[in-house]
């Protein structure tokens, strides 16, 4: 048995800043990295990554992101906002250490799909540019914006309008075999996993001993 | 090459109620699942799982999680709101099938440590139980309540107070390594993963070429 450490709130505190950052950033559990892609009105495009991709809802079917407070230029969301939509893009294991690239700081005039070796696709006239490598994305319309007071972050809520991935992920019952797809999962801000499947289990039913 | 399918925003919309949900909670990618430890003021204990939650910043340490608009009673919101104190338990691999269970409907008078055959800890004196099996957790403070008025979810926002887990799982610069605290990933509603690392990646850097 391996012995219980305990960080108590004021030892989390006073922890060295990026330490905490890990920290933080693991305790949840597992994450899904994905890349979104966006694109001003003047056509400049921007691609970048994030691991705080939460399910909001399936009718309709939504989802939220969480922006930092970071006082550096938001590219993307300064893009979702000027123009509303936007493509999420499951990052797979070819394609990693592209996407993690995206997370360097750029100048807006600086395509980050170039920089990091992405290449940017046009689908179903759908204003923003997908990743042409990307095997399961789909496109985006910005929903709402909250500015959480809290700490300064930003929540997006988008919504999903179509999805765009190859036929054998795609299991019976509608769920994404992302074991097929190959998606990756993140840990903390920069480890990058693979899945393998334990178990699914049915629907969860109360035991009548209970009840 | 397998064969690319595309679904549509109308598609999507006409979709079964059962099937758009597995989709749209699979096309994230892969998820965290937890469990939520709370207690009422009367002392009736309370368990469920989770798998939205997600990272809001680091310092302070908050993190966001979402509950759906059902109908149905929530025992967990109810009492976070009504006594503001709760725990978050990482699942591992040998606790998947009680954990899942704790998502059966029971009646507030029924514990789901008990049904799903788990243990409550008190620890350090906290107020909510812990899961005694899950080897990464911590407490919570309820921060903030959000009505998300776009789908009637409700998004709570919690601190993280102290965190206890084992040393082992504690990496020299804050990460907790998931894969030696045995942590698995969900994707969907239902289906249980293990990680295997592929790569971990330094902070990411420009590329003095588009600089």
């Amino acid at each position: 048995m391996t012995k219980i450490i305990s960080i108590s709130e004021a030892e989390l505190l006073e922890m060295e800043q990026r330490k905490r950052a890990q920290l933080i950033n693991s305790i949840g559990g597992y994450k899904s990295g994905i890349l979104i892609g966006s694109v001003d009105r003047e056509g400049q495009e921007n691609l970048a990554i994030f691991n705080s991709i939460f399910h909001l809802g399936a009718n309709p079917p939504l989802f939220g992101l969480i922006f930092r407070p970071d006082s550096a230029p938001r590219h993307t969301l300064s893009n979702i906002e000027e123009t509303g939509f936007f493509t999420v893009n499951q990052i797979h294991s070819k394609i990693i250490e592209q996407a993690h690239h995206t997370a360097a700081r750029y100048d807006k005039s600086v395509s980050e799909f170039k920089a990091a070796g992405l290449t940017p696709e046009y689908k179903s006239s759908f204003f923003a540019p997908f990743v042409l490598e990307s095997l399961v994305k789909f496109s985006a319309q910005l929903a709402e914006v909250h500015r959480l007071s809290i700490n300064n972050t930003i929540m997006v809520i988008g919504k999903i309008l179509e999805i765009h991935l190859p036929e054998n992920t795609l299991l019976e019952d509608g769920m994404i075999d992302l074991v097929a797809a190959d998606t990756v999962a993140v840990s903390g801000l920069d480890r990058y996993m693979k899945a393998k499947e334990i178990v699914r289990l049915p629907y969860a039913k109360p035991n009548p001993q209970y009840h």
